[in-house]
């Protein structure tokens, strides 16, 4: 292919990859990436008191909070689209200007949210380093692009 | 086992599995299942405009809405406990009537989901299948205990 050729076809994969997002209504993309994350941090939170032993280790529904955090983690992505900046939501307006840096930092907590599960079946020191790797990828985020 | 250490130990097999449930707040229940259902219903909304061709069929895209319903199938169960019949929500209080009844609906709802995920692997014959076995024991359920 030639340089013309390859950049419209970059283009319509960029145009593929956004269009999902942008067939939903800026409230209704805000809606699904809430509800993702408030189920995604209930999972986490209890994995994370498992890692801290302030709950008994249970393997089963460490496993169980880990597929789950896992299969959300890259599903809220879709909806940071054009227009959900505004309303009731904690994402920071950052998050528009520094774009790149958003998505290197989302990520990066998919990738660590992606090793949970195998290390949920591992034992409680496997789950240790995983909660602490995710949990240390979300704060990277949250610290610079969720509101308080 | 004798009939009593039998019934001691039912008995607190019952009680662990309600524990999670019980240490939230009936508010914060409601949250956890009204986020489950929204994003489970974003993705079967997907499938099913895929299963009725309203837009095109995409194997990738389909797995990855499949699998989400799948592991969110069983999720929301666990926050159907005491005090959430009331507030910001759909659940009609015939599900604390009928509560066998309920259950065994939602358990004939996570069957079907659970199969979602290999019939989106296969093509779309599969796929339409399972998403109108899905999409039947949703309805079944929402006809007697989700308010309109």
């Amino acid at each position: 292919m030639n340089r013309p050729a390859i950049a419209a076809v970059l283009f319509l994969a960029a145009t593929a990859v956004s269009v999902q997002a942008q067939q939903l209504k800026p409230e209704d993309q805000i809606k699904q990436r809430k509800s993702g994350y408030a189920v995604m941090g209930h999972n986490f939170a209890s994995l994370a008191a498992m890692a801290q032993e302030k709950k008994p280790y249970n393997k089963e529904q460490a496993v169980r909070n880990a597929e789950l955090v896992s299969v959300l983690s890259d599903y809220q992505k879709n909806f940071f689209g054009r227009g959900t900046d505004k309303g009731e939501t904690k994402a920071k307006a950052e998050i528009w200007k520094n774009r790149a840096d958003f998505d290197d930092k989302m990520e990066a907590m998919i990738g660590e949210a992606r090793k949970l599960p195998q290390a949920a079946r591992g034992d409680l020191a496997s789950l240790k380093k995983a909660v602490g790797d995710t949990g240390a990828a979300c704060k990277a985020c949250h610290d610079d692009y969720r509101a308080k």
